[in-house]
């Protein structure tokens, strides 16, 4: 590799699935959810190797919080409205030179080995820099029916394969399916590519999304390492994920089957599998005590939680909310979001 | 009657059963468990009737909070130290002329049918006059095993019998045949005798109690309405329940059964059971939300509860701490007042 690679960090998304440790006000990337550091400040490490990676840019809004995490930041894009990712990405690819090299990658996910991320991203660089845009895939460990898929096709270059088909959040006979068969990595959103080439693909199949996006770039504001593209023709422009705007649609897509230690800790279930456990698989955070429980995630960031001959529980006790559901339905949380959204509650959202 | 009943108020006793929500400087007693009053409040608005009751009396140590719940109490009585309720009775009927009625209430206790307590009073007041130490016996409803049960004898007067015997905290076999025998009623630790009786009762069979009491008396400092008595004679003497020390041994004792609406709330489960609950046997208090559960106590005087897909499971919540327990091993809170005792929580008890 010659030019090094530019890592840009989506900081979107509020995350309600871990309310109430996430809150629109504290999103899912500055919680420490794994260790002590901020998911945030996790990914910012994992790319800080000046060998491979530039200095990453940070795409989100509200982006204080987050400059904070990564003072070493030399781009903050503020997205004026949230629209998804692809006219996110979009807006980070129209910033680059064209021959620029760009990672996306999510501000929230767990990769526990960093080493074996960056390898397989030195690996995928090359056909990066031919114009594949390159998803890594990460192994299907079972049929998980949240995630969207890539069947693997033949191999382009050693370790890089075009990507055969995706397919987005399955039934659970095909995610099975697809998990069983050897042939079907998860889509774990991270993309390497050229910003022409993204450019191009987004000028072919989501021109809506290139042309507010390149509208709003073309009137941003710039003061000093922030970016502030205009509102008013980005927020008309559609909201599309990039992988329905893009990555189901372009004709050189690559997959990197990558394993890297991932989880995007998209569940208290998630969080609990990834987390240190006692003898009894109870996963304690904060100021918290189990006595004759097993299978629990507990975890508080304010109140002491003493939980007794329970089973299988998720705790999560914060100073003004505290979430109790069993592990295996943890992702009723969204009820409970739902429930208090309803009644006006948003002060605990 | 012609001489008013003087209501003791024994407010002594932490009361760990219920944490939480009962601490050392909050005991029971001044928490609104059963609407919106305090459980002391409540006893004293139950003898609050000036044609059988005097104004009440409060013993106890700490008694500010009690006083200020209590602002008619005629007669605060500092209990020096912790000795169980033998002593603190004793202390209350050396205050009193020795032809006084007094009748010991527990202050933390609920009787949902004051009147019909009130008629129970009435009834017993004859034999108290004649010099019976009279209980008031509660229908034992099932195998309790954490209560005393009294033995009904013969009838000494219309709803009065005498007391043929007292078991004290029975084992479950036991327990479950006196309470299916019909001949058998729970001790409530409601007492109504005349002064002297008690004095006469406790020099009989226990004259270490009152020889401590009687010092303490002696050497009281008395202050407006407290009375203060002297620390280390009182210290000295032994601790001991006014049932071991007296009800089981003495002569003239007598109980009166009383349909009163009565628990004692000594358990979540207690709790749970005379709240008011919802079509599927919740039992909310405070700011919580329930989604999917069942016969669930969830009450909060801090941060907003959610609780979601779980059943029979007790959720109290304060500003410093929360305790999750199924409802039916409410009683094993005690283990966590004990490990949070042993790692010098004491701010948490």
């Amino acid at each position: 590799m010659s030019a090094l690679i530019i890592p840009v960090i989506l900081c979107g998304g509020a995350g309600t699935r871990l309310w109430p440790l996430s809150r629109a006000a504290r999103p899912k990337q500055l919680l420490a959810l794994a260790g002590g550091e901020s998911m945030l400040r996790a990914t910012a490490r994992r790319v800080a190797d000046p060998a491979l990676f530039a200095a990453p840019w940070l795409v989100g809004s509200g982006l204080e919080a987050a400059a904070r995490e990564v003072p070493e930041a030399a781009l903050l894009i503020e997205e004026p409205a949230p629209r998804n990712t692809a006219p996110a990405i979009a807006l980070a690819a129209l910033a680059a030179d064209p021959g620029a090299l760009l990672i996306v990658l999510p501000s929230d996910h767990l990769v526990r080995d960093a080493a074996a991320f960056r390898a397989a991203v030195a690996r995928a660089a090359p056909a990066a820099a031919e114009g594949w845009i390159v998803t890594f895939g990460m192994a299907a460990e079972r049929g998980e029916t949240g995630y969207g898929y890539i069947a693997r096709g033949g191999e382009v270059a050693p370790g890089v394969h075009e990507a055969a088909r995706f397919v987005e959040k399955p039934d659970a006979a095909r995610a099975a399916a697809m998990a069983a068969d050897g042939r079907h990595d998860w889509n774990a959103g991270i993309f390497l590519f050229r910003a022409d080439a993204m450019l191009d693909a987004l000028a072919r199949h989501a021109p809506g999304v290139l042309a507010a996006a390149r509208a709003a770039h073309d009137a941003a504001r710039a003061h000093g390492a922030w970016l502030h593209p205009a509102a008013a023709p980005f927020a008309a422009g559609p909201a599309i994920s990039i992988d329905h705007a893009v990555m189901e649609k372009a004709e050189r897509v690559a997959v990197v089957p990558a394993a890297i230690g991932w989880s995007d800790l998209g569940s208290f279930a998630a969080l609990h599998a990834e987390a240190a456990q006692d003898a009894a698989g109870n996963a304690l955070a904060g100021d918290a005590i189990a006595i004759d429980a097993s299978g629990c995630l507990i975890r508080s960031e304010g109140p002491l939680v003493a939980a007794i001959g329970v089973s299988d529980l998720v705790v999560i006790a914060t100073r003004d909310a505290v979430l109790i559901v069993p592990r295996d339905q943890s992702q009723r949380v969204k009820e409970a979001v739902a429930k208090l959204a309803a009644e006006g509650r948003g002060d605990l959202l």
